[in-house]
């Protein structure tokens, strides 16, 4: 079964082509539409054993965009397979599904409407994500399509972890309440870390950091999320490459007193110029830049890096107290793979937990799968790189499977 | 040396006079003035040994608050010292101190002058304790007053620890930064918990728990605060009685979107209508009345009760990550030491750190300085009472009696 798995954001979309059987899945092509609405759009892509191609033509919408996908995948040079109707279904990221959805789910009218619904939960990324499923129903009229939710793996928490300590009538009236992102990438490192060091996910303590531009970190009870960083948006938790994490409101109401912002400004202000590149004095959002920086020995960079750093350690301490202990942290996401320094900083002397980490066999590694703590650790520690396109493709394969039979 | 404590909130004034002396102290008398500005003021004084007075009177301000506070004092009956020049020295707890302030301090015109310097910090708290300054100047002019701050204590935070994720202008030009408050309650209860465990406090991993219908948690390492709950405000960190804590601003912005909020008014509602009280839909914002609401089966004050006390766990858990384990976890405040309920949720199932709690030993323990741990708990778990003004008493008595010599 051939699956086009799409990630659709407001100005670009991400998608691998994959083929996939019982058992075993290959990546046909991988790519990427930037510049949809602004002059000189790009396409780029990457056929697997073949040379990449890149197109520079406008991307007026989201239609013409997946069009230039289509194009590309069925192109008799750099294309992957020969018509269109050799694909099989489409896998949608789709970044939020409220407290309807609990798993992936075949996209029909009733679905579709419910994903209208959590509109106001993110009202920047579900029309995107709302684009790409109208367009596959223009190009591949009659393609199942399944929708893979960033929040549905974060449905087990219990209300305890994703309720605020506001008025009940808000959760009541609006569902206002931590829903968590990254819930496919934290799903698939759990189960993935847990098979390579041999521990059973059914009765077991993992806690999972996904470390990129965004990040957050989940809590991993016995296969299910309990609890994470993020909350209702993306912006809470962790610091991040330009969102603040977690903060008191009352730097907000400071804010919006001391310099008369208004509330759109300070969104965009801690959404936007915030973090790491925020508090580095706008050095850089990107962690290389920030550990050259702070190597190079600019002090306002170094401290950035390291609250970026704490806040990571304190996360993985609040959930080993709230699962009572850990037998395994995972780290992955961009910066999860390939910071080392990160790595140290955050599992260095946590012995008290049964961490022994192994700092000789973490040093230098970047992009690649490895146990990082001592063999004697009770605790293991593992770094993995994710895989969210493969579950995507994986769930649409397993739902459009079923619909055949 | 005969102290006047006092602790000045806006419609408020609660104080203590204490007889100090080298190594040791008396407590002559207490009370609190209430409804300042309001009709029927009412001050309640409980001289030690004596029947408690209560007067209704108008107080229109802090002026005559406290002027009734020294007639009561004074007073050939209820009072405790015979004539006002028995006062040898007036202490006043100040509620932030900003940057400026690492210990108690001596008031003079340049102190004065760095204390309204920090109005903007806590412009609803400064002004109040200012009043109960200069009400001190007019009444019993030439006495000597001792500023305690509530901020001191945490000014040995680490950048890392009390640096937000925003702009780094902000704490440039403005000073914005995590203060942590609750300082006076926190030091005192880790100096005198490792004293009664037998701990040096020069070489220990503290973790302090002041849980009122305020709260916060502090990290405290070989004797100095390293982390805390509370931010730049005291809105941030554990769910409270009525304040929020940690939220994801995006909530904020969710509110001010959907309902239309100005952040002024939002600002009210994380600050009055939320914690347990909101969350338990108006329930109550008094932690015996929550527990009686959860035990008699309401699902929502019960959840609210969990949500609450699940929330004091994770900073522990956070606290012994930053600091590399735990010695000694000690629970102060209203809630901390009347709510055995509370410890026991929040200690139990921690032996992966070192914690063996000893449920039975906690049960039914209110108001009561005691070890809660097994004996072979390599963490050591104490309840114990804490005493802000003996503090403020004993930093003033220790300024005032230098400036003598």
């Amino acid at each position: 079964m051939v699956i086009l798995v799409l990630n659709c954001g407001s100005s670009s979309i991400k998608y691998q082509v994959i083929e996939m059987s019982e058992g075993a899945d290959s990546l046909l092509a991988k790519g990427l539409v930037e510049r949809i609405g602004l002059e000189n759009g790009v396409l780029t892509h990457k056929p697997t054993g073949k040379e990449p191609v890149k197109t520079v033509t406008d991307i007026p919408d989201h239609t013409v965009g997946i069009d230039l996908i289509i194009k590309a995948i069925t192109h008799p040079e750099s294309g992957v397979v020969k018509t269109l109707e050799e694909i099989d279904a489409v896998g949608h990221r789709v970044v939020h599904g409220g407290e309807q959805f609990k798993e992936s789910a075949l996209i029909d009218k009733a679905v579709m409407d419910m994903v209208e619904g959590c509109v106001d939960l993110a009202p920047l990324h579900i029309p995107a994500n709302l684009k790409g499923i109208y367009a596959i129903e223009k190009l591949l009229p009659g393609v199942p399509q399944v929708a893979n939710f960033d929040t549905a793996f974060h449905q087990t928490m219990p209300a305890k972890a994703f309720l605020y300590g506001i008025p009940r009538r808000y959760y009541d009236e609006y569902r206002v309440r931590a829903y968590g992102f990254h819930g496919t990438s934290h799903r698939y490192v759990a189960e993935q870390a847990a098979k390579m060091v041999g521990l059973d996910i059914n009765n077991s303590k993992i806690v999972t950091c996904h470390i990129g531009n965004g990040g957050s970190v989940t809590a991993v009870l016995n296969g299910k999320s309990v609890d994470t960083s993020m909350g209702l948006t993306p912006v809470d938790g962790l610091m991040m490459g330009t969102r603040c994490g977690s903060i008191d409101p009352g730097v907000l109401n400071f804010i919006h007193t001391k310099e008369g912002k208004s509330m759109e400004e300070i969104w965009n202000l801690i959404n936007k110029e915030s973090g790491v590149y925020g508090l580095s004095g706008g050095h850089s959002s990107d962690m290389r830049d920030i550990q050259a920086g702070a190597l190079a020995g600019n002090e306002v960079v170094a401290v950035a890096e390291e609250a970026y750093f704490y806040r990571i350690r304190k996360f993985i301490g609040s959930y080993a107290a709230a699962m009572g202990g850990i037998d395994l942290v995972v780290f992955t996401g961009g910066v999860g793979e390939n910071g080392p320094e990160m790595r140290e900083y955050v599992c260095k002397d946590l012995e008290f937990m049964g961490i022994e980490f192994d700092a000789d066999a973490n040093r230098g590694v970047k992009g690649q799968d490895k146990v990082l703590s001592k063999p004697e650790s009770k605790v293991k520690v593992v770094v993995m790189g994710t895989n969210e396109e493969l579950v995507i493709a994986t769930d649409t394969y397993n739902i459009v499977s079923k619909l055949n039979k």
